[in-house]
């Protein structure tokens, strides 16, 4: 039996929600996790907002290996992260030495002022999570690793995370254009092919352009064998089906 | 006091999770309820899972006005949100007699197979959502809205049931350029203006690119009286700022 770690992400900030910023966080971060065998299994926005912040972590963390976070580590009055993240876990938040320091490598002492000192202000007991960008850290608490909202940032932290994660079975994904054959002719025999591969997970994605439809049908699981098994059901089924439907 | 009406929007599907599709709703709906006075609250994505599905649809509905969700309505075995649904709130499901014609006015009567009137399948007690695009409806029971996860058909549901809902007063959100001040340098005067406006939600969005930092400044309420002196009172303090750096 492969290991399964798992993972939720969350997206915390009304820009999102207001639509007034179009998330690219989360596509990123499934890709990113999905490619060194960490399934993403839920996603969440939440506002910025106390409670609701700290009612999502701790719902998330102990649900998932990870919990991953991004927005509200700023120096503005609306980055409450941090100190969201303290409340779940109970305990206290100050100033992080090591924090502070980043902060130095970037701003002369007289430009580290109340504000941008609140990017050191830290959960007791975290561990910083460099940025290469901005230097304002991220950081990881237990399971919950913390960081920016700005895509470039959060992806230079994902990246300085990766390493120290724990992993499981890479999802093998298998993509299989349906080629013009609409869902409702595969979609019986699909199911039978679903029903004999059990661990697979196979899923049919129609997207629409003014071209018409395109049916892709994808085959998920972590056994090689079996995916390939499901792969090679799948192409069957609508090499078979294509011939029926061939002009005589 | 200013009448709110909330939602909460409810992505279903693997594909999302895994990244291998890059979601597209979650902004288009944000920005749609906003600009006609919906307040989207929560977002969550999860997995074709139908206890996963149930529980959110069970938590997201008891907590706002409107749950929205996109995905899983289609005619293959992945497609299950209509059975979670109906599962969510306790009523039995089957060929509702309004889906099935509309399906007819698409297939002929040999191409309606059983795959194809899975589409049909609506939970007892709803009312159905014309699909302009390819006739298979999307449905409302209570307060929650089921629509398609193909974004144009998502869209085309979204405008066919926009008035049918109720809504509250219009969110007035302002944008102000800092040009080019850094936030750690405006974040203190903005706390003092955030709290001597608690009427309007302030925030500080730093974006990034090769470029550098641009950070912009909004303000969201429903007062338009008290976002204009929100607004007056940013654009002084930023003007302040400025004259503090000119040049000697």
């Amino acid at each position: 039996m492969a290991v399964s770690v798992t993972a939720a992400l969350l997206i915390i900030g009304d820009e999102i929600l207001t639509g007034r910023t179009k998330d690219k966080n989360i596509g990123y971060v499934a890709e990113y996790l999905t490619g060194i065998g960490i399934d993403l299994r839920e996603v969440r926005v939440v506002p910025d907002v106390e409670e609701e912040i700290v009612a999502a972590v701790n719902a998330l963390r102990s649900r998932y290996t990870y919990l991953f976070t991004t927005g509200g580590i700023g120096p503005t009055h609306d980055d409450i992260t941090a100190d969201c993240i303290a409340k779940a876990f109970g305990v206290g938040i100050g100033h992080d030495p090591r924090a502070v320091a980043m902060l130095r490598e970037r701003y002369q002492p007289d430009e580290l002022n109340e504000a941008r000192m609140r990017m050191a202000r830290i959960p007791d007991g975290a561990d910083l999570i460099e940025n290469p960008i901005s230097k304002a850290p991220g950081f990881h608490i237990g399971n919950v690793y913390v960081m920016a909202g700005v895509p470039s940032i959060m992806q230079a932290m994902l990246d300085n995370i990766a390493s120290g994660l724990q992993t499981g079975a890479r999802m093998i994904i298998e993509t299989i254009e349906a080629e013009g054959l609409p869902e409702g002719i595969y979609a019986e025999g699909l199911a039978q092919v679903a029903a004999a591969h059990p661990s697979v997970s196979i899923g049919s994605y129609p997207s629409f352009s003014t071209a018409g439809f395109r049916n892709q049908i994808v085959a998920r699981g972590k056994d090689p064998a079996e995916v390939a098994a499901a792969k090679a059901a799948i192409q069957d089924l609508l090499g078979r089906l294509k011939g029926d439907q061939a002009p005589l």
